[in-house]
């Protein structure tokens, strides 16, 4: 069997973003990303921080430590990164979650294709808009889409909103795919704060600025604005 | 056509609550409910407070009223109450907002059926718990939800949580009906804190709670979370 690169296994909690907002989940953080985010909030999963945290373990060592931590306290698992896209052989472990009647959703930012992307019960397709400093390839997210749209699976975009240009991006990506469920969601640029009230306040502004802009668009209808729910409520740790 | 007993019309807003969370919608608020529930956030809707603000509406003048407020920003409406079930002859309305392009969601408690609720795009039904002071009848809303489910519809049940008494409705319901998506969101028993800061703490901490109750359950698990978030960006104010 296939190893996988492993940062963390953690929960049960609530996924705090997208599409599934709010669901009771494990997460599963695998290691490694083709892309650099300027302002990426999982920089430890790719630059080399996390190093020694990363576990090689096979589909069923995972789920054996999924059920480890979790006990019989979730029937759902969230499978993040870095970017879990850039491993081809992940179905090992959907499938296994699938076998024990465990659904499983999924972010990537849309860099890669994998055929096991149509196996994922909510699947999050997040490209990365100017701010991040990385360029969206759009022949390779169309296709994506298209795939999935043919298959007429459950997913979304999603696409992090820090200033103008990127609402702006939001716009062209929600005007190329508009039958596409559509998500805006604000970033944390303050990711070392450590006073979490602070932060909070400074979130729920944010939120309500990006509200604010899109309310007034008519380009922007059909969509669903939302922040990064855990962050209101654990702030900036890790591993909630 | 027939009037119906229109409250408020305002957006385009975000959706605070439930399976629609974050969606941009403009908001149709009717008058009246079957139920007075001891928490009621919409009280104005049925105790007699804003008599002065009701207008009997046609589902024409309602369109009419919502393009004249939200311009061209829309393609989302929500029904709301008080009881919009109350309301025989909705699907005048829905038909209108149908043949305009325009996606309805309603909430409503599940104590009365109406065949229009077959074409609601996106439809919570919110039994209530111990804490409201009301009684659920189960037996219609077995029926409710069967009806539903035969023609395949999307729609959801969402229980709040003031106490733990709640929390085992909650987990009662869901295990009546194990196949619906199933929310549980915190109540806000601040409804007259005017101190947003201090709502905001107070929201947060009751969030976490429910939270970590959730978590510890095993009976609670294919389950979303979620707060108001509205009451995080405006507070207790109205018509946002
Ligand atoms: S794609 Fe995601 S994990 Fe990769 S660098 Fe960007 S934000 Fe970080
Ligand atoms: S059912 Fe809803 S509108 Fe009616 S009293 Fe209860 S909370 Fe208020």
């Amino acid at each position: 069997m296939k190893k996988f690169p492993v940062i963390e296994i953690f929960g049960p909690t609530v996924q705090g973003e997208g599409m599934v907002i709010g669901q009771k989940t494990m997460f599963v953080r695998t290691a490694g990303c083709d892309y650099s985010c300027s302002w990426c909030d999982s920089a430890f999963t790719w630059d080399g921080s996390a190093k020694e945290d990363i576990n090689m373990m096979t589909a069923e060592e995972i789920f054996s430590q999924l059920k480890e931590t979790g006990g019989s306290r979730f029937s759902h698992v969230t499978i993040s990164g870095g970017n879990p896209a850039l491993l081809k052989d992940l179905h090992q472990l959907i499938d296994i979650l699938h076998e024990n009647g465990i659904k499983t959703a999924l972010e990537t930012q849309g860099s890669k294709w994998q055929d096991w992307f149509l196996q994922i019960d909510e699947l999050t397709i997040s490209p990365k808009p100017p701010s991040s400093l990385m360029k969206t390839d759009f022949s390779i997210l169309s296709d994506i889409v298209e795939k999935l749209q043919t298959n007429e699976r459950d997913f979304s975009l999603k696409v992090v909103i820090f200033n103008d240009e990127d609402l702006a991006y939001a716009k062209d990506v929600h005007t190329r795919y508009p039958d596409v469920p559509f998500y805006l969601q604000t970033g944390n640029d303050s990711l070392t704060e450590t006073d979490d009230e602070k932060l909070l306040g400074r979130l729920v502004d944010q939120y309500e600025n990006l509200i604010d802009k899109v309310m007034e668009s008519s380009e922007l209808n059909d969509v669903r604005v939302l922040p990064q729910l855990h962050t209101y409520v654990w702030g900036n740790k890790k591993g909630v």
